[in-house]
């Protein structure tokens, strides 16, 4: 198939690394390093912050000071500044949320019926039904909505799944009146083939703005996915600072595409993000050196080799010769 | 710029982890070692193998095997099997690797200057000179050549690359009769406008046949930029079996681009290789294990984990949850 490589000319960086990223790490981390995190995530520049989740915190403690988190990023009295969004998944979520200062919330479903039901223990049709009533309030309070698609392409349980079914889900919560739909490769198995079959079709009828992808580096394609997503003119890219996370499916795999990674892809193809790339390198770097452990982002690896602070980040001390 | 997604039906895979790779590893691993990995790259299907340099050992010790490594791969009777190429910096080496039982040579040059000059202390104009020799001795011998062009899109001396003067290496080499001149980005910084830049006007002029793309993924941009070079209708890719080596401008950087992540790229665009990638992950993984270090590949890091062999990639334990 051919892409219409309609390359946008700025790409929103929507950064889910303390959401999607501190979710899926083994240990939580403090609450002062989170927003010293999400300060520097700021401060590099990135406009759109999933900063916490308003889930159980019995199921997900990493994101059990969430509440804390917003009442702090939203309590200045600064007139500029990032979109932070909550991610929540029901109206007493949504409840908490807004109680902490959130102005925008995420929602989540899933294309296969069977991780939908083993994630959330909904059927995806009620937990669109459940997606509607948050919408509805969502408008009521003028907050903004996005919606991801976890397993669009392939789910744990299920395999691949079809184009179709993934769209159909995205269609759906669109009508809901979304404002955006993020197309999730939650396990990390889609190549550019897949974009092509699923975000293609998304883009050429919903139009560019209201699509955003979701890639998992697993098997090493995101930025290649992402790639060709662009070329579909897909103008909001999901990732995670330094490739934080993982994948609740195969631990000790890599996570979310790396924000690194795609911003140096971005500066290469001249599009703009607004993100200064070496701030967040060390923004990146000093959440790796609280949570003491390497972080997967290829570009951060090289940033802090050549910086001498290599021993947070992955790979060996190599040496080679050039020929 | 609009590439004409003219993908290829097969794709070559040459893979470069014996050479490329291993060169760049701290360590010189065992002949056996070495041995077993190309035995198991062949059982995987890979049809073109660079299983040594015949280069000097007392500057390349990673090499210094290399005459036993290509008399025993050569010695067998089996009448089918991979070519196998020898690198080779001069006249002598060519004697050297044909004595061992070499009918494949590859040269190298560089796009930049100062590199040429620091790393084999030749000019440009010289090392042609010399690859032109080499050239004329391999038609004499029936051998087939290739030429690496290395630091094509950037250099660690002069930094960014004109691509007019990594095209008129490329064209250069082409004139003196090498087969196949392989693209190098020897630093990894390379995005696809730049391989637009480089890879676009050379298969537009030289045909696809004749060129191949050689990436390193230091930034993380090895796989998107393989996938440009898809669309320009390029296929012959180099990888590493593992992402093996590493970078000895950032000692600790991520090496060549992964064979078992283009292999997975390729197998999801339908574009044919005649790899077996399951194969093909249980040889990096033995020689992970050989190395007694973990290796960098993303889809060979989630191979490792599913099957319970995660000591020997990298990574850390998982313990997420799915939202």
């Amino acid at each position: 198939m051919k892409a219409p490589q309609r390359f946008p000319r700025n790409v929103t960086v929507f950064e889910v690394g303390p959401r999607d990223g501190l979710q899926n790490e083994s240990r939580a981390i403090e609450l002062a390093s989170r927003l010293e995190f999400i300060r520097g995530l700021k401060q590099a520049g990135i406009q759109q912050i999933e900063a916490g989740a308003f889930v159980r915190p019995d199921r997900v403690p990493q994101m059990a000071a969430s509440d804390q988190v917003f009442q702090e990023l939203t309590s200045s009295r600064e007139f500029w500044g990032p979109q932070y969004w909550a991610l929540v998944p029901n109206a007493e979520g949504v409840k908490r949320a807004v109680a902490a200062g959130a102005k925008a919330i995420a929602v989540f479903t899933a294309a296969s019926e069977t991780f939908n039901q083993r994630n959330i223990n909904l059927s995806i049709h009620e937990s669109l039904a459940r997606i509607r009533e948050i919408v509805a309030e969502a408008r009521r309070l003028k907050l903004r909505t996005r919606a991801y698609v976890s397993t669009a392409f392939g789910c744990p349980y299920e395999g691949r799944i079809s184009p179709r079914r993934a769209i159909r889900v995205c269609e759906k919560l669109l009508e809901l009146g979304v404002g955006q739909v993020s197309i999730g490769d939650t396990i990390g198995v889609a190549t550019p083939k897949d974009v092509d079959a699923v975000v293609g079709p998304l883009v050429r009828d919903a139009g560019p703005a209201l699509t955003a992808v979701h890639f998992h580096d697993t098997r090493g394609t995101a930025l290649a996915n992402t790639f060709r997503a662009l070329e579909w003119g897909v103008s909001t890219v999901d990732a995670s600072a330094g490739g934080l996370g993982g994948c609740p499916f195969a631990p000790g795999a890599t996570g979310n595409l790396a924000t690194e990674d795609l911003v140096y892809l971005l500066n290469g193809l001249g599009i703009s993000t607004g993100i200064d790339l070496e701030n967040l390198c060390r923004t990146s770097l000093r959440l790796a050196q609280a949570m003491g452990r390497p972080l997967s982002s290829r570009y951060l690896q090289t940033y802090a080799v050549q910086c001498g602070t290599a021993p947070f980040v992955q790979g060996q001390p190599g040496h080679g010769h050039s020929l």
